[in-house]
């Protein structure tokens, strides 16, 4: 281990009070999980059953209430001794911080009574991640149950809005495609150095993103050994994406987005198409410092191409900029593990800054390759 | 069976003299493979050894000499009984027409001789695609050793130029890369509906086209569960494609070009990005249109994406386009087998039309899922 | 080509009076598939479609019914003209054979009047391959629809009892995993060189013999990256291979079997472990001369380990023999391609042998590696 | 997380002078790593570098000597700074605990001068498994270089020998096969349950058990959607399997051993086929029982049947035992992580033993699924 990584983030020295060096009182954050038995909630369980700092008091699941976590998720034998329970609020109310790892429309619906009793949350699914309920609507093809908390929700992408996650009682943790996309490019778009008019993201994930339904389209004979676009006509995360950058230019960018499936599991690639507007600056180290502060993006060194199997269950982004042969096009390749960077490790980020821990708590584990 | 195709290539119906029938002289055409032990030499032993109208004569290997192909290649058992000689111009000669499935470097040093001895020569590698002696010293690394015959050989796409192949004595078989973009993009730049000066191609390629030598970074710890970008800085295919489009436009183009590696061994996708000058013609319509002599291209209904595992194994190029959802983009995907229409089937199909035969000759089995 | 392979099997010449060389008439059979939109029934659409002597009638389809079969099954297109029907017994009992590749207990509500129609049936389901309706109730379920036609059934397994399927009415496809037990151990023990005590199968199979029904189980984010044995406390294929070898040996087998899943699609290996009781023979010459006559197995030279690449799309099963290095064990090593030998390629071989065919025609294809 | 569970393994509680909580002296143990370039090497960095009492002092690698160890593995980017250096004895002296990742026979020449000064060594390589020096020389085809080494060496299963292990200076960690069947059958053999003339292992490995080395075999195009048996003829890790459990019965067992390979990356799994003589205990608590203080093993509820991925990435043997259909015969179903458990993992458990550390300390993450 490196002593000064290990002494900022596995071990509770940077807590003068915490309960296991001088027992007095406890820092220790009771959490909630409602929907534990997708691929979201199980690597959300991974990370927050080895978190330092967190107490895991319900698992939700309506379909398995009742039955060991550890039916589902064996891996988890010896790290977690819960069972599912029925979503009850009641319950929920009880603990400090409650993520949702649930399908789309199911948070809106308990939200607003967890807030009322000083509950914070943390929703991995899209139901506040749009400002406008109307665009919502358009896009989730229903109305939102409580549209007044959509202007409250902080978008939880910390290297863009650190200090209002810190704030926040509702972060609304961002999709898995946006995280990529946006750190690819806030930077560049944030200095000028970009044109926002004109900038294409070719998407690429692995099929975890899909989800844990069972579907024919996700059968491991029709994934693997293939490879395919889909939502070429429009994704859910198009109007996410573009919000968020037209937050950035305080304007409207204009943006092509194409999404593809990769026969692997976990991981995913934005290669991001930028015309330069601006060539003063060196890109690379405009990325380099725009993230010097943040713990979890790397910034490769020019000419190397990140691999996702280097942050496969990691919180990490790793991204690295290329000229194109010709003209002004600036090429940039970003890659997280769609799981974790791009949902529940993100997640546990939001938490905590949301809790006062140190951002990188339980998030400092090795890639495992590949 | 659909009995109409099976009259047009399955059955030698068309050749009024063909000696099954009538025993009196034989068009069986005596053909020969130099290199035969990579994944392009294998596929297009599996072609060549069920084609009705070749006979193989020579598969060349200097490593595995005197060995049986079936060795190297048990799955030909009981379809063809060769085995590896050294490379050998007398023996080679013999042949009515030779290919290349060599390494960049090698068929250059022996395709003169076999010119000069009435040999026909489809070459599957890089030695003649490209027109400028310079820019291919540039490329590969080396001088040339037959600049002389650049100007000759006939770049082998024949959706582009079918009518050259027929007549040439030397083909240059285009690169996997280069197949799948420019099918996708020749008839919307023939016609004049996207702007020349702005195409981005983002491609991806199963790992079958890095070839079958010993590589670290070709074992399956390396490429399983994992994505990456390559040659983002640029790869040899990209002015192969210039080239190729810069004919059709008469000018020259502007073009991005990144490569990316799948974890899977066959398939490729080329999502190609233009930017739409021209809205008149229904651009469906326009593909369609363009290929409707040519068997193996399929433009898919408006909406689809195209699937690699529908190409399995087949000489077919599947394509859809869609527009984007904001501005003049249109997005055209481009699925193609990089080892069959991307090498060892489109060098058949070019032998086929260099011999007279059918153009689809030997090539229409039905892809085998997934 | 092997000019000798191709006369036999692509080339009509041996019916002497074949419509397209004489234009008398004809002897294409009339066939119709019942369930064609799972894997077993893609596999058979694949093979009957590219058939020289197959016209496929009807497909059926309850969920499908109306759509084109291409809908499902793009490979197809160019190759096959028909839409998904409702099964409809009247249509059903114009073609010559009908093959089911259907979930087990449907073709046992429908077998019954199609053969008082006079139709021929290849059942690749599960209901006719046990002698005792009382142990097919016991493993299966559920009541038999009809166990008077249990005994008629004859085994499809050509290698096992060609001659009664020649002229068999109903016929009962072997399940996969019989196939490669069955066929390693079929000459060893027919001879009476190993115990038929204490015979071990330890069997791995790849995902598509699992079917293309929706599962989480199936998912590729639950079988890629993952091995595990499953069935072991009994699987339905036990019987089916005990009943066989039973009538080898005209007693009563001692057999143990665990069946395993492989994260890949094609593909099974049985590895049969028996104890020698005659070490007089030499094995591997047992083998060779039991399958001399047999068209699709491959007796590989001894000490050599057979891969599923190399039969992939086949209707081959690859086999070689070890001693074990400590006492009489022998090692017998059998491969086939689940989806053909184990299924619709031995359906099609079954049907050929109904029908007068050679017993190969339209099963030479090569297989695709990998 | 579980308290109790972090408080044994994460937290140094149970160290009372350790430095971190009173700055008196170090338990910290210097720790060296010979070979550090394949993926055993790899996935011992990944647990030395996160293992809270192991410092990295030398990774050595000839080929790679002066470049950053992150060079090579990007995934310890922030957890690990060192250079790959040749291997020299007087640096790596300085170590408390050198650990051998290297081809078999390098080993032998280092150890005897590393033990002389005091240092304590696991060796990953096969070099001091067997205690017979002929037939360790059959068996690697070479003379070993220290023979008089052999009995001295502790073959490091802690489940079969933990307390020689704790006082050990040499230890030779077990083959990934060895480990998987031993632990499958110890109990049973133990106690007399199976009868030790007749066990048969049926033995399966993902592709990184055959090392990082460039090879064509292990290209992905190789191996992906493939299954193959190999070494059926005699491999190196059934004489130390015999060795180990000859050793258990105080006698000479009769053992048959199949290894296959796997279409998958980390994950293997030992099917054992044993018969029972004494039938009077119930075996899953036999095998609870053993293995009720030993941390890393877990038997699984009767008729289930383990998974690989539940292992990846840990330290865990999980086991399930089912009784065959017919007869006496026993299956034991026994799945690791082959780099982990299987080598890297247990080498580090060695370790703990050895420095007089806890068992399972720096060994309790998660599986990462899948």
């Amino acid at each position: 281990m490196l002593r000064d990584q290990a002494q900022r983030s596995s071990f509770p020295l940077h807590y003068p009070n915490h309960p296991l060096l001088c027992g007095q009182y406890t820092v220790v954050i009771s959490i909630s999980i409602v929907g534990g038995t997708g691929y979201t909630g199980g690597e959300l369980l991974r990370l927050a059953a080895a978190h330092p700092e967190f107490e895991i008091q319900c698992v939700t699941s309506r379909s398995d209430a009742g039955k060991p976590v550890t039916d589902t998720w064996p891996q988890l034998q010896g790290h977690l001794d819960v069972r599912f329970s029925a979503p009850d609020p009641d319950r929920l109310a009880d603990s400090e911080l409650v993520f949702f790892a649930t399908p789309n429309g199911t948070a809106m619906e308990m939200v607003p009574e967890l807030l009322s009793r000083g509950v914070k949350v943390v929703d991995l699914s899209a139901d506040f991640r749009l400002k406008s309920h109307l665009q919502w609507q358009q896009w989730y093809g229903r109305e939102h149950a409580c549209p007044e908390y959509l202007e409250e929700a902080v978008y939880g992408l910390p290297e863009l809005s650190r200090d209002a996650i810190r704030t926040a009682r509702l972060v609304a943790n961002p999709g898995c495609y946006p995280t990529a996309v946006i750190l690819g490019v806030l930077p560049l778009l944030t200095r000028g150095i970009i044109d926002g008019q004109d900038i294409i993201a070719d998407a690429k994930s692995g099929v975890s993103g899909a989800g844990r339904g069972a579907s024919v389209a996700n059968l491991f004979g029709e994934v693997s050994e293939n490879f395919k676009a889909y939502g070429a006509q429009g994704h859910r995360h198009h109007p996410e994406i573009v919000q968020a950058l037209n937050g950035v230019v305080q304007g409207t960018i204009g943006f092509t987005f194409v999404p593809h499936l990769l026969p692997m599991f976990r991981g995913m690639q934005a290669t991001i198409y930028g015309r330069v507007v601006d060539r003063e600056p060196d890109i690379e180290s405009v990325l380099s410092d725009y993230y010097a502060e943040h713990p979890f993006v790397t910034i490769e060194a020019s000419g190397s191409h990140p691999q996702t199997r280097n942050v496969l269950g990691t919180n990490r982004c790793r991204i690295a900029v290329h000229s194109a042969l010709e003209g002004a096009r600036v090429v940039i390749l970003s890659v997280i593990d769609n799981l974790t960077k791009g949902a529940a490790g993100q997640a546990v980020q939001n938490a905590n800054l949301m809790c006062g821990l140190e951002e990188d708590l339980g998030l400092n584990a090795i890639a495992l390759r590949p």
